[in-house]
């Protein structure tokens, strides 16, 4: 189902750089064009049906009451 | 309590931009150094006790099972 | 930033039924076809920039690691 | 623990149609009465634990914070 | 809807401490026997329909994927 | 990076009980000094590297947001 817009506020675009395979969840790192590495836990099933492989184009998406913040 | 380091691998260094304060949860946007905008939505009870103000140094925190991904 | 499709395997389609805003969250109630309900609590900012407002045609998105199982 | 009511707004009755084991977590697919497949990814301890297999009565929970929206 | 057990593995039972009550989420501190406080932001209609109020024995849940780790 | 304070009110200090490793993540049992289990579900990776091990002394950190309240 292609989807116009997403209420999710952080949006980080980039390049799959890999992809750690698991039986049930797979851990996908994303690297954006700046360099930063985001990486996501999301369903094998998942990354097979959406052919996530290193050097897709994806973006990564955090809702932002999944976000917390630290002090220094 | 200092913590030495966390699991979390995603982690996101800036400057406090804008906080929205709601009378249970605030929205505070975090600057990285490279322009990226990382929203967050935490209790104000936190935001007052961490002394979270515009421009202050801080670090957005995503646990990576809290990413989601997609494709364009 | 139009997405081709998601990882987020709980997908529910529906209008928007009822939105109760604050002042920095609100609760989004969606009701699907079948007549299910589904509750998203976002952030106000968001639901203003997609224009969320009763009768509006939507998707309500759950990643599976967020879903608990009971028994009865 | 017997629980007689849970804030978690949304609420999905239905039978478990399949469990994908794995080591640590589990991918449980629950099919509601409407033919809706409602997945989640909980620990395999508590899949056992749970006695969760094939053909059970179940609820899938989810919180509102949980729930994101997007456009069409 | 009566449940029997739910997968969610960390289970503390406690009486309510606090309410701050918002126009959309409220925060619920909840404290154990042991003095221990937890703290949850849960829609305010879910307050209501629970009749959480200090003094209300509950159970404050947490889904194992939603625990980070930290070293001192 | 090492953190001063973290908005998370949720802390749970104690030892590292029992660590159940999986080829993405693995599953992490805390028990606090009053003989709590928390239990955990981070990247295998993060496990590793911050040499999550039985014994360990660790904080277990959780979102107010992601506590659910239920009613016995």
């Amino acid at each position: 189902m292609s989807i116009n817009a997403i209420n999710v506020r952080n949006q980080f675009r980039g390049k799959v750089r890999e992809v750690i395979e698991g039986p049930v969840v797979s851990e996908v790192d994303v690297e954006t064009a700046g360099g930063l590495i985001v990486t996501s836990v999301i369903t094998t099933r998942s990354v097979k049906e959406l052919g996530i492989v290193p050097g897709k184009e994806v973006i990564a998406l955090v809702k932002s009451t999944e976000v917390s913040i630290a002090t220094l």
